[in-house]
């Protein structure tokens, strides 16, 4: 009898180099965090789930780490929920797939049966690698946590939303989750890469816009899925003015009807572009029930659960003591550039002690206090952030050298 | 009383520097091929567009360059109508936005009237330019141009499809808009640059299978979206296998239903990949009565006529007389990869006499020699194309000289 080895998973609070700090600049802060340690177990043998009290046998431990940032809206329950939720959705999803991940090559059946003989080639002609399945896990525990959140939020009467960005670091990658507009970047001494993308109203505009095309009905009649520079009014009517569609990333010229006098799908530019008149991101958590105000026109069929995922190979990286990961929630990034990050990051860290323990907490506070109009010489911007800002600084260095005991 | 300038624009053939060479290989070729010197006429004064005969007025020309690439399936009719067709929908496409373009920054109202003060910031901060009404006629274009194919097939009773790859040159800048797999790229000394991608059923797979999650009645219960990393067989029934769906970039695994065992939607790697077991491309323009043999199953709904658009700033390239813009169907790129031919450019530009003016015709005959087992020693792979291959060579020089007068 072949019985597959079964994994599980724990997720538990580890402060070791890293810090979480919240502005605290609105009363019910709606930006949530959560990071621990993942334990990936592996039994040599094991049973069917529903009798896990049977199992007997030695645990075997695939470990990594696990840093999420989830930014509010329209209260903190969504992100709370998020925080509470995704890494067991992720453990969920992990745990399906370990057999698969812990294989040279992930093998076209779990079972590690072979039905058909060349079907390790099928797999590598597809390229499939054990970190698709971690991209693909990611994938779906977003989807997974964000009907539970629905299901939640339904049962309690709450409402919200929130974004998502997690990191996770396994087998010597770290893979970079991102569903929202928070952001990660890579910060070395020769090097800055942007391991995120942002998404929202603008960002996404032709799938929104594609959307309401498909599905004029979710617009009630009541607003414009054309882009137009700014909205518009009575006057422009006849004219031909500056529009595009879905189907375009160019513009084009219009006549003005009736109906582009409504208000636009999309409206406003940059950190004022929203969404439905409402929204400021386009794919996080939560949301179910969100409607514009006085309507009952739904949001949540524009926005999407899924992350876009990004991989880094630590370990091919030639990692060096200051490399680091900064993640954190808008209100950073909207007053400070990656550039300006990246320099606040090196030159702290070249002034401080490599062996202080609480440096990168250290630094993760002086980001934040940046934001508040203090210690921001370096930056001579004195740009200030009304929003929430949380922070991580994740030490490459360390996560390396753990990760290569495995 | 304003009367907007009026314009016009024409395509004649224009051979100097360029070479269209079809391989033969089929009795009726399927690549077809255009290319000539656009002028848009622009007039001080004009009238309306249905009193053409009225025009009396100084011309002005904006002139360019066409190039177009039409590579046929299913026979050569929609390429043939394409090659007829398509400058035609793109100079009344320009011709509409053409004072746009002429402008310093495109103005919110075509006539130039200013509705509201502060127009010019609100398109200052879309970030619109020139170049974007460009992008956005050639989207339109190809989109018009698949509305005629559609009705000339019909009317004709002929039926059919083809890819479609363009080169436009206009106001110092090379345009290059692709629907399908034919690839153009930049070869300078130091430098390869892909000026295209390719649209097929595997590059397309999310787009493709989030159609089928949408339309399910798209696909009559005969084909799965799902995809795997083979065909599925009674064998697989019950097993866990690798799999992906429309909203995953990595994978997972599912236990395999009866369901999962049909057909999938896109099936095959590389140039063996089908949509819906038919068709290897996902753009291009025509096939609308295409359907799966033997069932009422039709593909046009899964394919975009909307090209990529990318812009080659050649004023700032600082152009060197050897630069230059290869552009070839598939059958090409099947047997010679962008480093291939950039090597056989090269050598061949450093071997030839600067002052011959038939040079770039015999580079892109040496090109397609080069695919048909012959002179191909420099690639010493000796690789064969089977499929019809055109190919144009665009010296940059040139032309950038040559839109420099403007």
């Amino acid at each position: 009898m072949y019985v597959p080895p079964r994994t599980s998973l724990r997720v538990w609070p580890m402060l070791c180099g890293i810090r979480v700090i919240n502005a605290e600049k609105s009363e019910f802060n709606e930006d949530q965090a959560a990071c621990g340690k993942l334990c990936i177990r592996r039994c040599e043998f094991g049973i069917e789930e529903d009798q896990e009290w049977l199992t007997v046998c030695p645990e075997e431990f695939l470990t990594g780490h696990y840093w999420a940032l989830f930014d509010g809206h329209g209260g903190p329950a969504a992100a709370i929920l998020a925080a509470n939720t995704l890494h067991s959705c992720l453990r969920r999803q992990l745990e399906a797939v370990v057999e698969g991940m812990m294989a040279p090559q992930p093998p076209m059946h779990l079972s590690g049966r072979c039905v058909c003989p060349s079907d390790p080639q099928f797999v590598e002609e597809k390229g499939i690698r054990a970190e698709d399945l971690v991209i693909g896990a990611l994938e779906n525990a977003f989807q997974e946590c964000d009907d539970v959140i629905g299901r939640e939020l339904e049962a309690s009467g709450q409402v919200g939303g929130c974004t998502a960005l997690v990191a996770v670091f396994l087998q010597g990658k770290l893979y970079v989750a991102n569903a929202g507009d928070s952001r990660a970047i890579l910060v070395r001494r020769h090097e800055i890469r942007q391991l995120s993308s942002e998404f929202t109203p603008e960002t996404e505009r032709q799938r929104i816009q594609q959307l309401a095309f498909t599905y004029p009905e979710l617009l009630a009649g009541e607003f414009t899925r054309l882009e137009f520079p700014r909205r518009l009014k009575g006057d422009d009517l006849g004219q031909k003015v500056l529009f595009r569609d879905h189907h375009m990333r160019g513009w084009s010229y219009k006549r003005v009807e009736k109906s582009d006098l409504k208000y636009p799908l999309i409206h406003g530019q940059g950190r004022q572009a929203r969404l439905l008149g409402t929204l400021a991101v386009s794919r996080g958590l939560g949301d179910h029930q969100l409607r514009v105000l006085d309507t009952d026109i739904q949001l949540k069929p524009f926005l999407l659960s899924i992350p876009q995922v990004t991989v880094l190979d630590v370990h091919q990286l030639a990692v060096q003591e200051e490399d680091v990961v900064v993640m954190a929630t808008d209100g950073l990034w909207d007053v400070l550039s990656n550039e300006q990050v990246a320099l606040l990051v090196r030159s702290f860290l070249t002034g401080n002690q490599k062996d202080d323990p609480h440096r990168f907490s250290e630094l993760a506070k002086m980001l934040i206090h940046n934001t508040q109009g203090q210690d921001n010489g370096a930056t001579g911007e004195g740009q200030v952030s009304y929003d929430d800002v949380s922070v991580f600084v994740i030490p490459l260095h360390s996560q390396a050298q753990e990760g290569s005991g495995h």
